[in-house]
């Protein structure tokens, strides 16, 4: 996941999977999706630009920032990697989305430790209450949603954009099509020869794979309205602070127990589901080895988040 | 450095020796001084609430930070902390020190991140212009002193009290002092016998050990006018964030090279200089080691700090 070898899949890797109180080996919150030449940041706990350093990351192609919610294990890294990337010279803007007070808390952090990248550094506050687009370019649409927590909060699902269609190029021959019309093709259009003949599309193009999808849920409790927002995403990032015995302090906090994100995970038909976001009780790899059985006893396509861990979503498909 | 095993010694642990942009093995500044059953903490940069969980500290006993300045790499992590010591039942009153900001900074993060315990974190603005007592109680002296650096920054002082005379059983006996007043003995009192005859105290007591002192001096330019303040004290950190060779980038950032630390500790006549705060460019333990040599050439009794390590004021006393 280093910035020199990319390809064409899509890939995530998780920074922080701790909760409020960190424990070695789960730091707080944070994850990156890396597409292409961009990488998009979802939260950004204490401690994480130590981390991307620690992991071999970089802040090089980050332009996007979406903070769920303003709690400090999810918000507190922004201060120290946003004057870091300011000490380095930042010479591209930084956007970070996020709830209710993102705007405040931005102003804050620019004027105290990086007032020169003022111009640099933009917030965008969105409304937690509605699902919305509010993000989109030529290869990518982040959409954000309603999740439900002790304050405002926002999930966020990223989407390809659907890739063109590749020539084929030996057909395209074979019907004489002109290299100037490729273009044409590859957006999904037929070709119409000079007797009038129409060759259809799929003869000379052959379909591109699927795109991709992930989706980021935490802090949430179990909340069945996000279902049709995260619908058949290739991956889903569902909290589980709890296990399944701990309901009662599930509902106390509104967090999720294991039974809750594996039900959603059912639900949305996704891919594969990524749990994280322990509570410090959990603080060995056995105990999240006991957390990940209860979800694949549900859901059996799950993982359990670690930091460092880096998931390859071309990979995924093929498991 | 655990609770549970502290004896008669002062100490000093590191939990982070890097300067603005962290690497692994040197985060950001925060150092612990324990004396008895008090943890003091210097500086507490982003990631220190992690750094003190790895490094096997605890926070029940820390009462007071003391804040050097209010540069990202030495403040960010107060936020998190605060929050993490909230929300796991904070039992007593936590004093913050530092410069002008401070108060404006700690009401920010109690409004933010932990309002419940608006009470129990009380920020302390010290004018950083002058010498001064910040604090004081049965055992220790803590006085701040101006350091010179782009923004007010203070550098402390940290003087354990004269400890008390020890009882010298054997001899009391003999010229028949009563127990009631052993605890006047302990003061330094002479002892008058009946018949009129003075005891002088040195012949029923016995010296008890030089108290121990340390100064913290991080982040600053060469400043002579430290050395008065920190005078013979046990250890001294000065920062060295550039090797001798860099004396123009020194000059320029209002730090200190090698060469700085050394003369400061020499003119100051300290028993032990503590090396730290390394630009990003010392990245590698061999590094380091050449700016302890440059250090050393000029000043042998100096350790190079790295993150987790621990200094014992009654064996640096022995070296």
């Amino acid at each position: 996941m280093n910035d020199a070898n990319y390809g064409d899949s899509m890939y995530l890797k998780v920074l922080g999977c701790g909760s409020a109180l960190p424990k070695p080996g789960h730091q707080h919150s944070s994850q990156l999706l890396r597409l292409r030449d961009k990488v998009y940041m979802i939260d950004c706990g204490e401690g994480t630009q130590m981390q991307l350093l620690r992991f071999g990351g970089s802040w090089a192609n980050l332009h996007r920032i979406f903070i769920t919610h303003l709690h400090g294990d999810h918000c507190l890294g922004l201060p120290g990697l946003l004057s870091s990337m300011s000490m380095s010279g930042l010479d591209h803007p930084v956007h970070i989305y996020g709830p209710e007070g993102i705007e405040a808390y931005v102003h804050f952090i620019v004027e105290t430790f990086c007032r020169d990248d003022a111009e640099r550094i933009i917030p965008h506050q969105i409304d937690h209450r509605q699902v919305q687009r509010v993000y989109e370019d030529h290869s990518l649409v982040v959409t954000a949603f309603p999740l439900k927590h002790r304050v405002p909060c926002i999930g966020y699902r990223f989407d390809e954009k659907p890739k063109p269609r590749h020539i084929d190029r030996e057909m395209c021959d074979f019907y004489q099509i002109p290299i100037a019309y490729f273009g044409l093709l590859k957006q999904g259009a037929d070709f119409q020869q000079e007797d009038g003949t129409v060759i259809p599309n799929h003869k000379v193009t052959k379909s591109p794979r699927a795109p991709f999808s992930f989706a980021y849920c935490s802090d949430t409790a179990y909340y069945p309205p996000i279902v049709e927002t995260i619908k058949g995403v290739d991956l889903l990032y569902h909290e589980t602070t709890f296990g399944a015995d701990k309901m009662d302090r599930a509902v106390a906090t509104l967090h999720s127990t294991t039974t809750d994100a594996a039900h959603i995970a059912q639900q949305a038909e996704v891919g594969h589901l990524l749990i994280g976001h322990y509570s410090a009780r959990y603080a060995t790899p056995e105990l999240v080895e006991e957390l990940l059985s209860e979800v694949k006893s549900l859901f059996p396509r799950s993982f359990a988040a670690e930091d460092g861990l880096t998931l390859d979503f071309q990979k995924l498909r093929t498991l």
